[in-house]
């Protein structure tokens, strides 16, 4: 049994312990076991103090504390705050930096009796310059980023959830490259106390776990409300989407999604090519610009302090970028993204789930945390809850995922109507490591 | 000269300074004396380091470095990050905490040339339990919240400039309180990298200063773009606006707003009664709701962790109702928000500024500091920027407040308009202490 614990889902894992199969200690010894043979290949964790781990274990046991995340163990992507280890942002500038308090997310974590097993790698203040990881399923590729850690940590059985944060693709990305399922939650839902600010006119966190009732069960935990069970649903109405940036996709990815959009009308989904309006297409420069903006500033300290330990790369682009931009260029900008969310409502009210790609490709050949970012610009913007499925193969044997998005605010119905199509893609589903 | 130093604005102190009339050491020192005389009895700082304060003037004299604010003294509210002294949130529960890096609005006043003077005091975390700030105008009242010690400090010539935030009084009520300018930015413009979140749908900076001119100097300094001068503007027009809370008034409260609006049409304005739809009224249950439900979570560590040393008041009051409150109340609630900022739009077509009290009347005897915070919760749940300007005297001889508010992004024009009104109600506008 003890060495079968590290497979388990965290519902699974919560289910053990509640029935006395295996102690919190066991659970989390597992995982180390797992850390210790993987992490010199893998480089999932930024920190990681496994006598530490065992204490937290050791005392849930103890106490006996009861909590619908009992005994789980989860990694926390770098840039998100914890009170007993560090959180250094992917940067050498904040090498030993100790924050005082969780960031809120983190700590409603423990409330429900999650083990912190450290925090994940991120690249560079969740930004373009890579860390050390690299993907489990091969390590010459990218695991994708930011949330780079938290996807290959959860991919490779280190831990069954792990916490990311989303400015652009930064969660569904790794989690498609990582063959995990990666959620990005509706804009605004799930609070950012404690976690660093990239661009705060997108940031959300992001959850990276191996099923989607475990991704049901983290977000209610992080909501602070009780949970509940994934609602059963019928087949979905699924808008099948080719969005403007389609012809710039890779024919194998264009092939592989329109199979599975045919696969799920087969399946008994009501499947219909979605029309988004014509000015969607602007979102993507309005994010850049925005983002661009935002992020400049919000490493001021950096750049004022400390501009020869911040990365080329983020010098030379987005930081350089983002200072040019003029104040008119980015209300400009956010007008725009206010009014092509309102264009874009009647979509979601005519579909349950739009289908899109979750990257553009299997994980490319090399570090390139970031690539095509131009897939998830659109559904940042809009600030819409989204889920990667680990549903593809990609043409090298690689998971990819699918992406599906729902409307503002209806992430409860997401979750259980993604569980529907994940089930009817099953007999293709990508199996994790 | 340097006995006066304290006295000048922000603008003159650049110009003194730029002209070599006098030093930045100068201008601090007499800041500081400011500061040593009044802070036994007014109680508006956290903490304030002389020595490092004249080291950083030191500093930048020696260096020479310019910038729009360089040599000007500011205070940075206690809930907002700084790296080179204390970050307490005013709690006892985060003692002697130590941030690693300034906040994005910290670190972009130092850009400027900005002399940090310490920080100002905050309730419990910028919540409903008061810090030691009393109110310079009358020791006997409290100086309004939560930025109490920021608006203090301004008000009493302690430092032209202070950094506040709000959520849903915090900068415009203690501006009002204590007779001096507080402005709240269009929601997300301004970042809040760095600064404790309080409930991340609302939170948003503030500026407490005593010109318009430096609100707006300061305002792009936080922006991060080249600072211009305010436009000189025409009459503006103006919807007086009595919103649905206008009955809850104290009579002289509304007499003196009445009179406001007669006055500024004898100037020339164009004033109208503005009305407004009249769903805005369910905006205070919804700010409400939703400030409840973000800032209970938001705590969590500390109700996790150190429960007993959070105020009985906070514990039985706002995080007792937000962990009740229910994740379908929250999101109805959310909903409501955007629509009812859909639905005020055209208001904001109509006029170039609302005119509505900026508090319900002169501070309080007694440290209440947030009193009456429905006055403000339908601004800030609309996400518009808004202006307190100190135009008036409340019946006991207290300064009070005429709260303006512009549509959204429209904050350029809300302080050049703004101008013009505090110009044409001057001859009755009260002198700071």
């Amino acid at each position: 049994m003890p060495d079968s614990l590290g497979q388990l889902t965290a519902s699974e894992t919560v289910e053990i312990i509640a029935t006395g199969q295996a102690s919190c200690q066991e659970v989390a010894r597992a995982c180390l076991k797992q850390i210790e043979t993987r992490e010199p290949e893998v480089g999932a964790w930024a920190h990681c103090d496994p006598e530490l781990v065992i204490a937290r274990a050791a005392e849930l046991d103890r106490v006996g504390k009861k909590g619908p995340l009992r005994g789980v163990p989860f990694g926390a992507k770098d840039i998100i705050d914890t009170f007993d280890g560090p959180t250094e942002y992917g940067t050498p500038i904040h090498q030993g930096r100790q924050a005082a308090r969780d960031a809120a997310c983190v700590a409603l974590t423990r409330r429900a009796g999650g083990i912190l097993m450290g925090k994940t790698v991120t690249t560079e203040f969740a930004n373009v310059s890579p860390g050390r990881t690299r993907n489990p399923h091969d390590l010459t590729r990218t695991p994708g980023g930011s949330s780079s850690g938290s996807a290959a940590a959860v991919a490779d059985h280190m831990v069954p959830l792990a916490l990311g944060t989303q400015t652009t693709g930064s969660t569904t990305r790794p989690a498609s490259f990582c063959g995990v399922f990666g959620y990005r939650p509706t804009y605004g839902d799930l609070r950012m106390s404690g976690v660093m600010e990239v661009a705060g006119s997108f940031d959300t966190l992001g959850i990276l776990a191996r099923s989607i009732a475990d991704v049901a069960l983290y977000r209610q935990v992080l909501l602070g409300v009780p949970p509940h069970r994934l609602a059963k649903e019928p087949p979905p109405r699924i808008g099948f989407c080719r969005p403007y940036f389609w012809d710039r996709l890779p024919i194998d990815t264009r092939s592989l999604l329109i199979e599975t959009a045919d696969r799920l009308a087969s399946g008994g989904a009501e499947v219909e090519e979605a029309v988004l309006p014509p000015e969607l297409e602007e979102l993507e420069s309005a994010h850049r610009w925005v983002a661009g903006f935002e992020m400049a500033r919000n490493l001021t300290w950096e750049v004022e302090n400390r501009f020869e330990m911040i990365s080329e790369p983020l010098r030379s682009g987005r930081i350089k970028d983002g200072l040019a931009t003029t104040y008119e260029r980015y209300i400009e900008m956010r007008r725009l993204l206010v009014s092509c969310r309102q264009a874009a409502a009647p979509v979601f009210e005519r579909y349950d789930l739009l289908l899109a790609p979750a990257a553009a490709r299997e994980a490319p050949v090399g570090w390139d945390p970031v690539p095509d970012p131009w897939v998830h610009m659109l559904w940042s913007a809009l600030h819409v809850p989204s889920l990667s499925i680990p549903a593809l193969k990609g043409p090298k044997g690689l998971p990819m995922g699918v992406q599906l998005i729902a409307g503002w605010n209806r992430d409860s119905q997401l979750l259980s109507q993604s569980a529907w199509v994940y089930q009817a893609l099953a007999t293709t589903a990508w199996e994790a490591v």
